[in-house]
C-alpha cells in the first residue's frame, strides 16, 4: 500500500503538489471526499464541516452553518466530534488503496498505514506571491490581510496537529522529506519527487 | 555555478550522500581537501587541523598535535582562527566551480553562492545503527558510547553552526530539501535526489 501524506504552510502550494504527485503516481488524491464523506456522517452541510474541520479544535465556533442544528445533540456537532468523524473517514479513504491526502493531519491519523510524509514550506515572501497569483478579481486581499490570514490558518493546523502527535506541527524529524518550495515552480518538482516516493516504498516494502 | 552544500547529523549518512551526489551530478567533492587547505595555510598538522574543526569553537582545545606549536602565535592556531582559515579555503574551493561540500557550515559561508541546501538526519536507531555497520574490527563502540558520540559530535556542529547563521542548526527554514534516510538505503535515494538538485538550478538561473 503506498500512502502519501503532505502537511504544508498556507501558500506553500502543497495542494498543487499532493494533486500533481498523485496524478504522476496515477493513484487516488483525497482532498473535497473528506469534508463530502464526514458531512454524510453527520448529517451536516459540507460549508459548515470545512470551516469548522480548518478551525482549530479549541476555538468553539458557532454552529450558523448547521443545516439540522436543532435536531443535534451537541456532542455530534461540536469541532471535536468533528475532528473524530474526519479520523474515521479518512481511514476508509486509506483503506481503499494508494492514495495522496493532503493536510487533515493525514499523517498522524495514519500512522499505521506507513505512509511516505511530506512537508512542504517556503518563505514569507514566496508564500505571499504564491496567494497573491492565486487570487480571483473577486476577492482581492492585501498583503497585510494574506499575511494575518497565514497566520492564523498556520496557527490553527499547528493547534489541530498538536493534539494528535508528539512532534510539534512542522518540525521535520516527523516527516520523511521536507520540501522548500520558495522560488519553484511546483510542477517542475514533480518528477523528481515521484522517483523519490516510488524508491522509498520500495525500500520499506523490504 | 552549482554548489551543493550537505549539513547532517551524525550517523545519517550524509557523507556518503554528498559524495555519490557529486559522482552522479560528475561535479567535484571536497571533504578532505579543505582540511589540508586549512593546514597548509596555518602549517598545522592535518589531524590536529580536522580535530580542532570537528569541535566547537568554544571549546578550547590542547594543542598538542601542532607540528609547529612553540613559533606559532595564539591568534593563528586558536579555534577561531582556523575557522576564519577555513572559512577562506573554502570560498576558494567553491569559486573554482561546481561542487557538493560536506559540513563545515558550508550552507552559511557559501551564500552568496546561492547554493542548494540539504539537510540529511535520521532517527536514532537507523543513527546508532548506520555507525555499528560502519565500524572497523579496531573500533568497536558500543551503542551506549555511540549515542553518547552523536550527542556531542552534533552538539559541536550546532554550536559551530549557529555563531554564523540566523537560523538554528537543523531548522528546516535554512534548507530547501531536508532528507530522512531513516531506514533507507543512501544510494537508492542518489537518481531522486541528484534530478531533484538539477531541476532546482535550472529554477534557480532562471
Amino acid at each position: 500500500m503506498r500512502i502519501i501524506t503532505v502537511s504544508r504552510e498556507f501558500g506553500s502550494g502543497g495542494r498543487e503538489l499532493g494533486k500533481r504527485l498523485a496524478d504522476a503516481l496515477n493513484i487516488s488524491y483525497y482532498d473535497r471526499e473528506i469534508i463530502t464523506a464526514v458531512a454524510e456522517r453527520t448529517n451536516l452541510d459540507e460549508k459548515y464541516v470545512e470551516i469548522a474541520l480548518d478551525q482549530s479544535v479549541l476555538s468553539q465556533i458557532p454552529i450558523s452553518y448547521s443545516r439540522t442544528f436543532s435536531l443535534l445533540p451537541d456532542l455530534v456537532n461540536s469541532p471535536a466530534a468533528l475532528l473524530a468523524q474526519q479520523h474515521k473517514a479518512i481511514e476508509e479513504l486509506a483503506a481503499r488503496g494508494d492514495c495522496v491526502i493532503v493536510g487533515r493531519n493525514a499523517e498522524t491519523i495514519l500512522k499505521d498505514f506507513h505512509p511516505l510524509k511530506l512537508f512542504v514550506y517556503a518563505d514569507k515572501e514566496s508564500k505571499i506571491e504564491r496567494c497573491l497569483q492565486r487570487e480571483t478579481k473577486k476577492e482581492s486581499l492585501s498583503v497585510h490581510e494574506i499575511e494575518k490570514m497565514m497566520k492564523q490558518i498556520d496557527k490553527a493546523r499547528a493547534t489541530n496537529h498538536d493534539i494528535l502527535s508528539s512532534f510539534a506541527w512542522g518540525d521535520k524529524r516527523e516527516y520523511h522529506l521536507c520540501i522548500n518550495t520558495s522560488g519553484i515552480e511546483i510542477k517542475t518538482l514533480i518528477p523528481s519527487i515521484a522517483s523519490y516516493a516510488e524508491n522509498w516504498f520500495v525500500q520499506m516494502q523490504k
